[in-house]
């Protein structure tokens, strides 16, 4: 899944995973009880940040990578009724 | 629409979209509580930042380009009457 | 109009332009109430700054630019009667 | 042990040696009074991080290293109902 | 008037003006109300500062300069019952 | 005395020498009353910190060298009974 | 006088000229009431800082040298029941 929208420099974005419903005991969380997730896909990619020695530092991520992210990072942007999250590359911490 | 007036460095400056005045359901909304839109077209760009080692870094936006960009982004400007953003090419998120 | 007073690296020197003393509708603001101007004058400009790497960046702005700059910026100087702001070039916003 | 999970730029992940539950003179302590492990052994390594000049810096550390880390290092990540911590190699403090 | 003390690096010695002690209007100020001078004058430069490439970054100033500096620059010294005020190049703001 | 531990990039690890128990005028001082000890033998060298030019600046310190440290310097950790302290070299005062 | 102690980098060590235990009018001062000096005597000098680009930047201070320093500078040291200061040289603010 792809996404009309263009990050700046080094900067993706990214549409989190659903919360999960459940606990593992199978207990349905309520909507405000639900952890925000930390896991999504990312849908954009930035052609990189330009240094101060004029060298472009490509991102190491590309559309549909699976991405674990830290709980506070980005900021929301609602787009065509989903929510997705702008982040910059450093705030992602692993590939799946 | 162009403007006569020449930011700075890497700066832009941003004509901000109307808010919106009616919610999803059509309510509409008082004036107090719509809130500030986060997207814009951008109206001027800097010549781009000189870094240390005297390279030029230019800007990846031009004239014309539907932004997105933080919330508290940028300082505001009244101009013939229009208010705009000025704002670093960094607080520019993405371009639509 | 220059001014005898040479700027250290990469400051300029601005006279503020004189803060309108009537609102759009007429009524004479009071002396308290004025809004400090953000629009003015560059009257001197300094060398530039020597970057680590013993570069000189010079100043983009030349005497006569007239300039926005934000609401707090520079240093207010007092000299033969007149008030200036002494500044960074970076707290330039724009030229007009 | 290895993961399926890479850590992007100079980020390692870290499982966490399991937190003695007994002190020395053999006393049972409750979950709630262990204290954290700072010993842990490193099950994923990231490619290194790209500098400025555009050099790749590679981490001095590989999959298998027994490591020593401060207390409060990284984000705590869930996979697979096991417990990693994902953190910069610059928060790994020795290796054993 | 040449000062014997060396200053380190970037730093330069300034004599300060004396503090006007009567108004425009002719009152007499008494010492607890006068205004911290802002207005110096040069009497020792340092060699300059080293940066990390090694380059000598020399001084813009030379002893006799008349400066204009922040109203809170710098460090008070007494020396031979005089007050001066040792400061980084950067803290001058403009030349007379 | 060495360690079977590495220290990683620039860190190195000191055992603390044993704090005086005794004041000079021959008072036992009670144990939460002895002033932690700045002096120490660096038991363990790290192989120096990758700069962003790719350079390895090594470490001026060796196994043996008794050192001073700030008083808040460094993370304690327990091997095999001892407490040593993990610093970086930066935090190392001087060489005795 | 110099002394058996090398400080590490860009670190120098000064003995603190002795407090004036008078004033100019001939008071005695008693000891908690006496002003911390300023000047001092640089007794041990570093080999100098290693910069990112591997340069080694060194002192520009010499054993021996009459330096006036910032009221908090430093951390002290006891050394012989002498006290000393260690501070970097950039705390140095000029050679007497």
């Amino acid at each position: 899944m792809a996404l009309d929208l263009k990050p700046l420099a080094d900067r993706v974005i990214v549409l989190p995973a659903a919360a999960e419903e459940k606990t593992k005991s199978g207990i349905i969380i309520p909507d405000t009880a639900k952890e925000k997730p930390q896991r999504g896909e990312v849908v954009a990619v930035g052609e990189g940040k330009i240094s101060d020695q004029g060298v472009l530092v490509k991102s190491q991520l590309k559309v549909g990578d699976q991405v674990l992210y830290g709980k506070y990072a980005g900021t929301e942007i609602s787009l065509d009724g989903a929510d997705y999250l702008i982040m910059r590359e450093s705030d992602i911490l692993a590939v799946l």
